[in-house]
């Protein structure tokens, strides 16, 4: 028996980390979506958002989140959390191995790296998200700043509440890979900085029009969208933390299809629904379809049939169109769609699950998600006006016409490619 | 034994469905490789197009396509299909877990849910070679439209008579992972598609020369070519579809050596090929040796030696080189080289199969490759016809002059790069 | 006991195919990392010799590459080498198999065919190194042919006296997944091509100026390191070889989360270190610093804690900075800066292993160090310098001045973006 144990153990670990670096890449996903959304004279300085946002979150999960998210100990509102994990030693437990070969394993163990992996790729999703949305005028160091509390306090906490076994996981409260923890949790700090920071200069004059601020590359968000898409299998498929069993192996399969399937409905749906309002195929609302039909399904992605899946994205994929439509009539600027797509979406997916789940219910999961983003937004705001206060939040105006690429990074994105006609808006 | 069973099962739906993701990740490589080699006017359209076609085809598959490839019943050409998939239930049949541990396991399951992940990543492949070919002058709508009923209906069906036990299998034919009912079906769709559609305007001219239309981003191109090549270990490993005993992961392992051997020497011959006829190093050749070897290695990437494998693979390198300079030759406009790289060399490697595979034979190879190919055109050509009667499969002159993007998409692919220099031929 | 040794061999097959594939997956990060940071004039050359390199380091690899790296038999300094390998047969020895049940199977058994597969990628990783840093002025078959030999016999030589179990390995040298077998040995001949090369016109002037000659495309460039990252996991998680019990298990998702701590550190330092040095957030110097940071811990990624291993990785990035000012001020010219990332920073993680790996000694690092250095640039010294006495290594002044990319590929990467901004200096 201790063979099949140590076997089953070794896949689960390896499922673990494959289903991880595949999470890991949609930072790749977000960054060259985000790239290829804003403008060339801002694009250096997203990048560089997204790839040391995805390192701080590393860090700070590491020195304090992973321990306040899954601590010892805590009261089911409050963790008791320590710094023990950047030490090492977080594998299986010495007593647990030490029992007899028959006792020490039940089927739902796996190197306990591996779960630090998997979770941390997690917390990098939720901070790639705000990224986008303050593009093109916040302060890349204040940025940064935001990231290291959120990625090491507000978002671990409100993890804890549900994934860490805390008291929104003790109501009932079903969120199956995060379209509540992850996705709703980042849009709202999102939407708090937004707030706080104000639109782009010119998106909105003040005769009442929306000024359209086109991307620069949309080979690149398109290709952001498909890196994303592939991630999620990691995304949703490792969500179900073992595979080593005839049932597992089924659970996870049905994930993939399931998820799969919402993207394709989004996509279409997305697709549709843009033809329909503004009488073109706009491919920016095919990528926000895909996008809007995965967070859909996040919430989840086991329980429904493909045609349920795919109906869930599809309703997804309008959602955002009109998301991203009413926002700029509102007058919340969001360069990339940000806020929709992950939270406006993300709160329709979490709504989705008692239609396919029979052991959710409403008021649980409006418990859950009223929770996730009272605490995000108000957690968030106070440290987005902190800063605000201490270093400000936005760059001057004359950086932002001239673009934030020379002003934070001191170099252009494409030197070459855009002559005079990339200055300005 | 049950829990060897088990893990057998879990691990092979685990292969399975990394190899999915490898092949689903291939519609970016598709996606990449086309918006390189457009013009940058037409960019924005002809990703859209490859977005749309994958969730096109993995709602359709859903819908009817895997009911028609595997059908519960059928007399080898006509399949008794029925639409049961998208209601879910498709995982390991209730009788067959029901029986006792000892006999329920023959060694080749794995989850119904993970076999279908697989298959419907390969009918977006074969679309996704259709869109290149017809780049730059088709209607959108009509192109989607079309991949409704080639996905739905036209790639099932031919899929029917090989891999879901069809009269092609009994007859012998040996078909690994697609060569023929992939590749060359989907550049077989091109073609009827192509021929429908006319060359673009400006490539022939009256006097009788074909001028080169260089597409507008090669890294973009070069990405997508290692996506593909990326994305075939699972397109060929994958097809093996168990891995969990010796002899099977050997086989893998084969084929994965083999699969990239192939694609090594195509580019090598590409290369050299190019060279010898043009004086240059022409990257495009290099990038469509590198795939014309990954299509001829597949159908029979198991059987080869290492060293043949990649002698396939440089042939395939040769013969797609004349072949796209034979097909401008003959006025046929195919704009990325998909008939070329996936039909010609689709070819070659089906008739490649018995130089290696002692129990394939060259008269089985030539009926499935010629019921192929008069299946699919035939049946592509009228559902072309048809679309152009009622709606029309081309853009007008002016559209095409002033680029499809803003036509159809009403955005452009890069607004600040290029100025007025992109505009025109 | 059959069943469980089968399932074994199975799943550390699929496991080393998994790396494998990632491993892959860095050509393609290596060939958008370097097109990203050259100019756009020699934007497609860069990408011909990555794709071509690739392949010919797969063949070469495959005729005698793995042979020698891998002898049947060896003194520990010369091994005794065949052409086998690409003949077949590598697999399982049948001897083993043919033994009893219980007795075939030590625990470390797995195809031999994925062996190959994962060591092949890794010699291309070598060869990839050299390509950045003799860009924009080296003659492209002149290159090619120095990559016969690299591929062919500088590195598997190398490699045979650590991997391959010879004298370096004897001397107790550490060196994990290859900070200094892959990643030093490629910065060697790297740095042997550049001497013999000289830097690029206009770089450095006679009045002791130094030029900044920005790259042409910073999404490529941030895109390949994230596809350098992902692919890491890969790198050094498949390189502790078998992950099917708890122990190895453990230890692999120990790599992961090791690697990834590295590359996370190596961004903050590099970027703070930017930040200090020249006022701005450079961009370049985040990338680059995530790839010191994974050249760093690739030496010893599983003795750290995860605190540690984000230390050696901010080491890294923080010597990278340095390392590339210091080259400029000593007139090397590395385009790329790949000397510095893989060079004196493979230099650093090779030093770094005994402090976390008490098995390890100082002195048997410096001799390993030494030999490769030593063995590298003496045998790339004299290839390159062969080459350039027969048919020169570099091009004329005024294709330099032109681009290399209409000089050798006959076409140009962007021929709709730069107009007449790209050219000259």
């Amino acid at each position: 028996m201790e063979d099949i144990f140590n076997l089953r153990y070794a896949l689960d670990t390896f499922y673990f980390l494959v289903s991880g670096a595949l999470v890991m890449w949609m930072a790749a996903g977000f960054a060259m979506l985000e790239a290829g959304l804003v403008r060339s004279k801002n694009t250096a300085e997203i990048l560089t958002k997204n790839i040391a946002l995805y390192a701080i979150a590393c860090i700070m999960y590491m020195v304090m989140g992973y321990n306040i998210m899954y601590p010892a100990d805590g009261n089911g509102y409050i963790p008791a959390f320590d710094f023990s994990f950047m030490f090492g030693g977080d594998n299986v437990p010495a007593e647990v191995l030490a029992t007899s070969a028959d006792g020490w394993y039940d089927g739902s163990y796996y190197s306990g790296m591996s779960d630090f992996f998997f979770q941390v790729v997690f917390v990098a999703t939720a901070m790639s998200i705000v990224s986008g949305a303050v593009a093109e005028r916040m302060k890349l160091w204040s940025f940064l700043i935001f990231a290291v509390f959120m990625t090491g306090f507000i978002y671990p906490m409100q993890g804890y509440w549900k994934w860490g076994g805390g008291f929104l996981d003790g109501l009932g409260f079903n969120d199956f890979a995060g379209s509540g923890v992850v996705h709703l949790c980042g849009a709202t700090a999102a939407l708090a900085g937004v707030l706080l920071l104000g639109a782009r200069k010119g998106k909105y004059t003040a005769d009442g029009k929306i000024n359209a601020i086109p991307g620069a590359n949309m080979p690149l968000a398109t290709l952001g969208t498909f890196i994303l898409w592939l991630g999620w299998f990691g995304f949703n498929g490792g969500s179900e933390l073992v595979i080593s069993n005839v049932e597992e192996a089924n659970a996870v399969a049905a994930v993939f299809v399931n998820t799969n399937a919402a993207a394709a409905g989004g996509v279409i749906a997305g697709l549709i629904t843009a033809r329909l309002l503004f009488g073109k195929a706009d491919l920016t609302m095919a990528l926000n379809g895909a996008l809007a039909g995965l967070v859909a399904i996040t919430a989840e992605p086991l329980a429904p049939t493909p045609l349920w899946a795919t109906l869930v994205g599809a309703i997804g994929g309008i959602i955002v169109v009109f998301s991203i439509v009413t926002l700029d009539k509102i007058r919340i600027d969001d360069p990339v769609g940000a806020i929709s797509v992950h939270g406006i979406v993300g709160m329709w997916g979490l709504l989705a699950v008692p239609m396919s789940n029979t052991d959710a219910n409403f008021v649980a999961q409006l418990i859950g998600l009223g929770t996730i983003f009272v605490w995000t937004f108000v957690a968030s705001f106070i440290i987005w006006l902190v800063i605000k206060l201490i270093m400000g939040i936005r760059v001057s105006e004359q950086e932002e016409y001239e673009g934030v690429d020379l002003a934070e990074c001191g170099l252009e994105a494409y030197p070459e490619f855009t002559g005079t006609k990339g200055s300005g808006l």
